[in-house]
């Protein structure tokens, strides 16, 4: 039996965690971690409301937070486990941060990165997984978006 | 003759002085201003070797300081000033600030936002306008890299 200690869905929680925090807080319910070594060393949720500041993305305030922790720009090492598909702005980030893999949940089809452009905008060199536990992810933006309705 | 005081010459002329910045802090000379009504709001240069951050560009820094100066996440009734077209990133953070225009100075033909995506990715309203000052915008760019080899 293989063990899944260190499985993507692991991770996935803990952003799905953050995603929580946000929709307990009434933001747009996306949340991220970002991971190094089996460590998580940044946690984020998207606070774009509250800082009055559209580019608040969980993603770019994890990239930043880890560039911190590390004391490095880049995070080829890394993994960002985001619940959302990340959006042109954060797909355009994680390409300068040249991060190693990048883990979403569920798709954004209206915003999402890969709707923007026939090549990706993600680094050459970064992995993509996707689809990872995308029901719950996707279930809680779509029942925040129905509360505001 | 036309009064040129308020001329899109006239503001890229202090992105270029934000530029000159960036170049002497040893930062990729890139200067960005946001222009409410004809009053320059926000001020910023690219900051990512200072601040070990690749998110720290000059447009990121510039929308995060218009928009707390409003106290208004969009800014669809400013103007972007940048000595560089902005990149796949600052383009999509752009879009979400649904700014009212952006001016760059020269055109940045490997990183630039354009060569990403056959649509736009700026926001639909949002009007755009190149080549203003690009000689000396991306004279200082060449300089920086020329420097460097």
């Amino acid at each position: 039996m293989e063990l899944t200690v260190f499985s993507d869905e692991r991770f996935m929680k803990e952003a799905l965690k953050e995603a929580q925090k946000a929709f307990e807080a009434d933001e747009v319910p996306v949340g991220a971690v970002v991971v190094h070594k089996n460590t998580i060393i940044a946690r984020a949720h998207n606070y774009t409301e509250h800082l009055n500041d559209v580019t608040a993305h969980a993603e770019m305030q994890a990239f930043t937070a880890a560039a911190d922790y590390l004391g490095s720009k880049y995070l080829d090492e890394c993994t960002l486990y985001v619940t959302l598909e990340p959006c042109v702005m954060c797909a355009g980030a994680a390409f300068w941060t040249q991060i190693g893999k990048v883990v979403f949940g569920a798709a954004d089809e209206r915003r999402g990165y890969r709707a923007a452009a026939e090549k990706s905008i993600l680094h050459p060199k970064t992995e993509v997984v996707n689809g990872i536990m995308a029901e719950e992810c996707g279930a809680l933006v779509k029942n925040f978006f129905k509360s505001k309705r």
